[in-house]
């Protein structure tokens, strides 16, 4: 299945489900849900990875373990949340001590390093998947999608396309485990949710998103939900040094638009903004740079061009 | 693989993962957890419910959307909260149009039904499953398994067993569509969360949990988390009419005992709350009834003899 009919399926039929009720602030269609509880709003999301779809079937069950909670940690980041307590539900096709150890000892080192509570969850039988939901404290003004203006500047974290890199690093015999390629490996291995700087963010960026699908991909969806147009400047998004020698120049760059998995945000705020932008950066010891603008109109451009529609639906590992 | 060695792997690995954070009242272990939220209590759980496993592979979609809900409204129901919001992630082998939308109406009717928003959740690639996370309010006293204490009485609602009955008639090419077996297959198909009950139950119950693994198998849960020993009176727990009018009688004793899915409500309270408990079952329209007694020691017994472990593992739809 593809991610666009996917998200087609998403908004025709389980977008409204339910109840009516007044406490929910933000429903579904965002990184994550914002709920009212005695007048503190809280953020919630939930993620789940599939075997061979979402991570490689022979990835270590300690870095599925990482991915499981990163994955939520990103939705909670790109709101400027704070996340605090997890459920995890765990399908697995048999009993296996050592996988489960490790998957535990992953997702464990990274809810401890964010102050996440791990406070109950389900095991149960079936083709190995993960789901992982997770609930934050909101900021004062969340960071949604749909709040991206007219003159707004384009801004990005880290260096997008890394981890798709690495994904091709991982998987050569020849080249996995030189050391020249640690960083690229890493980038794909151990995905760094940018919490710190989404809530640095606050009060700062007009909108943000976690680029889980790819950033054209995911700076579309805040084009969408904004109702304007996004153009990016390819000399601005120029691709990590690391990537360039990996991949190649081109290849580069169609890795960083159209790579996904990257957890990285994507952000937009006004002109006026850009020192609190750079200090809020360095604030939180994140790396961002400016890599396009906002505009009237819809849809997204690169240098003024649009972007083909196949570069912007990363799918996954799917074959 | 068995229920068993599944909760001691979630015991031994799953437990105790991530921060230690004060606000967690409730961790892994019960229906429920329990955390704190600017002074409110709030309950989360997550159930993952995967095809074949935890229903039939042609179970219409409707029935599949009624149940992924079911199951997390239970657990509400069992620690005695309202439930409120719930988050949906839904992995499917491929776009199948109609049965997301009856998937969709089957939990949608059942979320309005309790009040329940559905606001967020993800949609994704794989093998047939679905994982609903939930969070209602607490009460201030919620239902855990752990307060049973020598003396109490032991109370189920409704007729466990029917649920497994219920299967077997929907099974059957020629009971299926009787009349007849109308309220056993409903019992199956359309588990009815006790949430009532258990709001009714706060303040009186000492201890509570939802069937979902067996009323024996349950019960020994209350037994072991709250230190003490619980013996069942066949007599007391004599199944439904029409599930020994389908099953025959002595089947129909170990389908209660050993049978899953109800989503019933097993609960303690102390002999002076009998009358309570009754008021309490009016007030919610829900049928309850005196099954047992909890006394000194340890584990699970009926009429005073121990009960085979065979009978307190259920195992689902797995062949």
């Amino acid at each position: 299945m593809a991610e666009r009919s996917e998200f087609a399926l998403i908004r025709h039929y389980l977008s409204h489900l339910g109840a009516n009720r007044r406490d929910v602030t933000l429903g579904v269609g965002d990184d994550a849900a914002v709920v009212v509880a005695q007048g503190q709003s809280l953020l919630m999301a939930l993620d789940t990875l599939v075997d061979g779809v979402h991570f490689p079937s022979d990835l270590s069950a300690y870095w599925v373990g990482h991915r499981a909670l990163a994955v939520n940690l990103s939705d909670i980041a790109a709101m400027g949340g704070e996340p605090c307590w997890a459920l995890l539900s765990l399908t697995l096709p048999d009993v296996d001590e050592a996988w489960v150890s490790a998957f535990a000892d992953g997702l464990g080192a990274l809810a401890a390093r964010h102050g996440v509570a791990v406070v109950g969850g389900d095991v149960t039988r079936g083709p190995l998947s993960i789901s992982v939901q997770i609930t934050g404290r909101a900021p004062a003004t969340p960071l949604r999608r749909d709040g991206a203006r007219d003159g707004d500047r384009v801004w990005v974290s880290g260096h997008p396309g890394d981890a798709m890199g690495g994904l091709s690093v991982w998987q050569s015999a020849v080249h996995r485990h030189q050391a020249r390629w640690r960083g690229l490996r890493r980038a794909f291995l151990a995905p760094q949710p940018r919490v710190a700087l989404g809530q640095a963010l606050t009060g700062i960026a007009t909108a943000a998103i976690d680029i889980s699908d790819g950033l054209a991909a995911d700076a579309g969806h805040i084009a969408d939900r904004s109702d304007v147009a996004i153009d990016l400047s390819t000399l601005a998004c120029r691709p990590s040094s690391r990537l360039r020698q990996w991949l190649g120049e081109a290849p580069a760059v169609d890795a960083q638009l159209g790579g996904g998995d990257d957890y990285e945000l994507c952000f937009t705020a006004p002109a006026s903004a850009d020192d609190a932008v750079l200090s809020a950066a360095r604030r939180s010891r994140t790396p961002v740079r400016r890599i396009g603008g906002v505009g009237i109109g819809a849809g997204m451009t690169c240098d003024g061009h649009p972007i083909a529609d196949a570069a912007t639906g990363y799918r996954h590992f799917e074959r």
